[in-house]
């Protein structure tokens, strides 16, 4: 191997915590280990490069942490980091420690605020996907997103225990403010007779339909998936439209939340975010900066990191269509 | 075996679905055959009494059903067995049908309902305690609870990831009306800093107390669990008090909802309804009649309905205490 | 939509069983309902197909077995199939039905089968790859290989609690005889500190070496994932030299076995299934035959059966590599 | 409260490891902070004490671990403790660092070894009975039963699903060398057609004759559980003799293995081991020893070492009677 382009890296983990979001972490550490980097880890996201909360991490500090969901660095959202004091101030930190590139752990707002930097300070910084919503552009899958799928349709099976035993319509609200990943997968899964999603345009005419034609199916009760971003109404306001439409109905309303969040990553998600955590470190000691590590087709690429704020994840509208003809 | 007293049995499921509901009926139904009786299902509960919805069941028609959440007899809320004329009818299809006995596997209201219907026309009626709730007297544990437990445990243990990462305080709503049992138990086995029950009398001002100790002792994050039925206030209350006295907090609110009926019975639930369906049965052969199947320190109990509508499982103040004792 | 190339098709499952085959099942009888094909379901595979066991499916043939793991349809291994005779009995009960293509849901035995009985008789067949040893070309996934993963994982999880709690050495056994799928990627996910699989060259000094660099990091306990046939030898084998070599160590094998090939299925493997299953149809209906449905990069892809048999999925080396590097 | 008995108290883990072992440890340390004694951690069971490592523990030392399978502390057994110099060594160590008791987590052994090491020495001792296999006398269920039986279920559910689509017939081996508690249950569960115990006496003869019961029962797939105790034979025996007596079944064998010790403990387990855990200091505050504390009937009971090591909880024969009715 040739020269490194990087000694003193520093590594944190920023936005909404996702599962496998440690298992990242401890690729970071653990290559940059191997590679005889330096290795610190920053608490808190961008507050603890402002704060100056830096750990040196070695490969026992990483220990067993591949199975936990959360991240041990903590998260957070940091207002200060979006002043230009609040970076200088976080710079200043780096340059001090002697931080050459920072390992950025999370989503959109994780990269908007890596890529700023980058370009105000010339800080060399590297971009992993944690997101639970599977909305960046640049990998095929962004690290958590498995994980909650399987736990949105593990919560929805139980709950068509209920709706199959009372003959119920179950509306189940899950996690997705822009983007209808969790709910397009997870409705496909657990037999959603439909699943609304921002991407798309539904109306309550089509909802309404759709419940005709599961009745003249033979169902007696279903399950609708809901992401939260819906643009069409609330969950609640959907319930009660229905309620109106179809007075004979028993329907109910479930918030899965942030139970979304949590949990043991799936072995697809701890995969995934082992080979990201490696090419991060690899790609830094390459020169690269300013990007992100991704997987496609089980392949690492790297992708600049605007190009990964710009684009977006699209829903496959084929999806859509294979659950409609598949749910009744 | 002496003569049994009874000879053509049916069965239903009623109320709020279990977890391990279809275990009882399968026990149920296996005994009967056993004991070459004839059995019956009755589809949705009283409905199915009035509407004359029997099917004839034999050993196969219960078959793999031992793992599955819900009841394939389906459950419902009778409005028409409330009325006289209602159970009159429900009567008269047992008469027709010449059934001896019925097994009655649900919780409170249910038991009501068999109580007055075995007064009223003299038929046999055992009950199986089938809720999640675990408020009935006479057993140790409901069936479905056991379940119930875990599956809030597990949600808790999701949100907890989150609590920590962004050092959040968390309120969890988990379901219990009338009873704490679940948030105490799932409250006790996720380290909650607090459990909020209707069994029990809370202030705003402990609240805030339990959150100043907690703090001074270095805790970042918490979690409360707070009973569906308690008294001091709706979780969103209760997080809008607690955001006026610790305006600092991150405070988020997590209904845990229907997730917590469904999903395939723990192994305790399967064992317990399998002894308490056999024992319904064996105890309509031994002649008990009004009478409930319970599990008391591993043995089976049988307890006047009478009594186990009136009299409730208690809540040990012991396991308050350890809580408090513990989570800090 | 343009005339359909087929009719009347029969569908049915092949093989070791695979989680998600039911969803597999279920999306083509229900893509074949909706585009008016008549359907069949065979049982028990290609015996089926000789025995003349064919059943006529709908929609509601299918109701809520996506979540299942198994098939209902169920499976086996056909020896009469493979002669002539066989065959030729197969052909002329699907000719009196009036079949015009099978669905055949399995892996490469099943595959092969197919692909002969397609050049002898003429009939249309479509393959869908369902099997949890990943090892099909043509597909970035198999039906039934992310839930197997999640299984395996899950287990050497449980099995790394008492590994650490007594500080010993697990040799623990997966599926596999041919690919080392399960072992790589369930390995990298457990943090298993080495990974033998038949795909590559092992000698019992390199593993040797592991255990040294392994102590040496600091590691009291240590997993050891090897696949079903790991050529080196057996886990018993491996774990006998092992004590030989290194007599202070406290070494346990276990061999997870069947556990790996049930469960209800991931989400991943019901939306693949859901997808084959519409695809295999659509296949069909588009006058394609001897090729299998596949997904690479989220893309629905046909390769041809032959070519699905002769080639193989292949090992990443990097993910090996990547393993080594984040074990230690 | 009154003045307490002791002031200085060490707790460990020794034996088998079992799911809540953590849950009781942590119960033990905040039970002792929040009444003022100092408590230290003995790390590797009965070694520890010979080898004097203890640690200070405060309620901060168990964060979190509530949720983790294994022990913290570690487990052992020890030879050395099985000598006279070696329980000498102990006791001078805990001497030295002014220990008045000790709270002993483990099983029939661990309690062995404190029965001897006070009657020796006169040290305090109090056990907490942590063991999966739920044999040991003076409490309903141990420490870690509950947890083992889910998994177990849950393992033979899976199985379930390849026995059902191949129609074989499975043997799986649980974990009970002396016990049949998890075989019982577990098979109890899962619709076991036989259960195989060390308690009771089995026969090939019986056994064929279930086979038979099941085959005319129309049953085309079967399993039988077999505790690790059996006197019968092996798990191979049995299969290798069903097999000469049924050459026409598909037999498999499948031993579960270690995956049953491990795990995060269920809420029954947290909830029992946080109880007991209370318990054992409270007892020694109270100037019990030589004791075990246990949950009868939800009420916490101190019962003499003593005869928790002689006496032995008692198979239900109740239960393998229900087992037989509901199994076919």
């Amino acid at each position: 191997m040739i020269e490194s382009a990087v000694k003193k890296i520093a590594v944190f983990t920023s936005g909404g915590d996702a599962p496998g979001m440690n298992a990242a972490l401890r690729a970071v550490v653990r290559t940059a280990n191997h590679y005889n980097l330096e290795c610190y880890g920053v608490r808190e996201g961008y507050n603890g490069l402002i704060n100056n909360d830096f750990t040196r991490m070695g490969p026992r500090s990483v220990k067993n942490i591949i199975t936990e969901g959360g991240t041990i660095l903590k998260s957070a959202r940091s207002l200060e980091f979006k002043t230009k004091e609040g970076r200088q101030a976080a710079y200043e930190n780096c340059k001090k420690l002697g931080i050459d590139a920072l390992v950025c752990i999370g989503g959109d707002g994780t990269f908007r605020g890596a890529n700023i930097f980058n370009e105000e300070f010339g800080i060399k910084v590297i971009g992993v996907p944690g997101t639970i919503d599977n909305d960046i552009f640049g990998t095929d899958n962004t690290i958590g997103y498995d994980t909650a799928l399987n736990t949105a349709m593990e919560a929805i099976d139980k709950i068509r225990d209920t709706a199959t035993s009372h003959n119920r319509v179950f509306f189940v609200e899950v996690m997705g403010r822009d983007a209808g990943f969790i709910a397009l997968n997870s409705g496909l899964a657990t037999g959603a007779i439909d699943i609304l999603i921002p991407e798309q345009k539904d109306s309550i005419e089509d909802l309404f339909r759709t419940f005709e034609r599961a009745e003249k199916a033979g169902k007696a009760s279903s399950i609708v998936v809901v992401a939260e971003g819906e643009k069409l109404g609330s969950i609640y306001d959907l319930a009660k439209a229905t309620k109106a439409g179809f007075p004979d109905y028993d329907i109910r309303v479930a918030v899965l939340g942030h139970i979304q969040r949590g949990g043991s990553p799936s072995c697809a998600d701890r995969v995934l975010a082992s080979q990201l955590g490696y090419a991060a470190v690899v790609g830094l000691m390459e020169g690269r900066t300013n990007v992100m590590a991704g997987l496609k087709s089980n392949q690492i690429v790297y992708t600049p990191i605007e190009e990964a704020i710009k684009k977006h994840n699209e829903i496959d509208p084929g999806l859509l269509k294979i659950s409609e003809i598949l749910a009744i």
